[in-house]
């Protein structure tokens, strides 16, 4: 198994009864969602909102996500999603993040999400501000 | 740009306004359930149901998900799944799904979906009527 | 049981196992989903759309809604949506919306909705072309 | 306007980014999700866990629910679920949940939920174990 990536952030979450599907797990599209609010609040925590780019015309896109489910989470569960941003470009974000069960500390899911933001005319281009503030999270 | 798959099965959908984000598109997470969807669909029409096989104590689950948003789906438009199987083991099945835009029939979305089955006891394992109905749709 | 209400729109749709929770039945959020749904494409049919009036800055809003569960829906079941619009004023409009499983044709949800419209600036109110198209449906 | 009534259980929580709608406020049928998470970890605080009681054949279900939306929950808003039981017999429970927005101490929504539990076979009754608990929250 390789290293963990250098985490900048984390988040602790448990898991909500109407996320478990008839399989009796949280259902694989539910991680994501898992994954989006944990990448929001970490950029909050940075001073950008997803919300208020929004309003100003600039839509954050997620555009490739590769993503392993190692083990299941089910009803009840607590657990941390942590996060990486191995590198940034003024075109394109990525994000490592992992999902660790916070009861056996198991590595259940990690993905890798690239995306980038999309102004109101014209190509993709990541905001200076958001550019800026992200590139000092890069180990 | 390479060839699209051998594909072997396909499922119009429209989108549903619920289904689109605060950024005026559909939700990320939310193709994976398209996708799940379309799968299930398929392996009905094969004549496997995946609420039954819950019922006999196999899940299914997903253990990969390679996924690329090439251009986002909108309110009200209508799209079709389409789908190959291009392997499937004893241990594990794969699925290629490319999302067409229904009007513009660009490809929206493609992903590569790796999934397994597993039984009441025991290691994950396909089983047979599963494993063969799916081998036959290998191309 | 009384009447059913004279229906003016159906829409025929399926369970997605997406949408079954770990109960093995659809939960009980999501059916708010399939009314909605329901509700715009009957809109659309109308020739209101729910992203142009957003577009033009009027939100549709739910303000109340009583709902009915009588019979749960499973995996793979086929159902359909019936329509009712009882009375519609410049302040608000009230859908009746009644869901039947088509296998067994038995009622499995039976809800209103009060709604309306907040326009970019000032109070809720329905606008003209919507109030028009709507009240022409009212029996 | 009425008196609030006598809670016995809050549960704070935030507004997620995948949960806001195309027009830019919290989704309705989202408030439902908030209502059965917090009733959810209210039981579990009682003893009572949703999931045991379906591993033991014991179905928690929503037969009514009367909601008024007030005001709108958008991205980023923090708030509380509050929850009183006046009401539990041997074959339902009722439950009134309010959503406070915790900036503005605004009351957004209000509902009245009623429910049952089904058992392997038979009427809907409530376990033993579950009434008592409950029945002890009753002012």
């Amino acid at each position: 198994m390789k290293n963990p990536p250098a985490y900048c952030f984390t988040l602790e979450l448990a898991v909500r009864d109407y996320e478990v599907d008839m399989f009796g797990v949280v259902n694989h599209s539910v991680y994501l969602r898992y994954l989006e609010h944990t990448r929001h609040t970490f950029l909050k925590s940075l001073g950008i909102d997803a919300a208020h780019m929004q309003q100003r015309g600039f839509n954050l896109v997620v555009t490739h996500i590769d993503i392993d489910y190692k083990q299941p989470l089910k009803s009840g569960e607590l657990f941390v999603v942590k996060l990486a941003v191995p590198a940034v470009t003024r075109v394109r974000f990525i994000f490592l993040q992992d999902i660790y069960n916070l009861s056996s500390q198991q590595l259940t899911t990690s993905a890798k999400i690239v995306g980038t933001a999309i102004p109101p005319k014209g190509r993709p281009v990541i905001p200076d501000e958001f550019y800026h503030a992200l590139h000092q999270q890069v180990p």
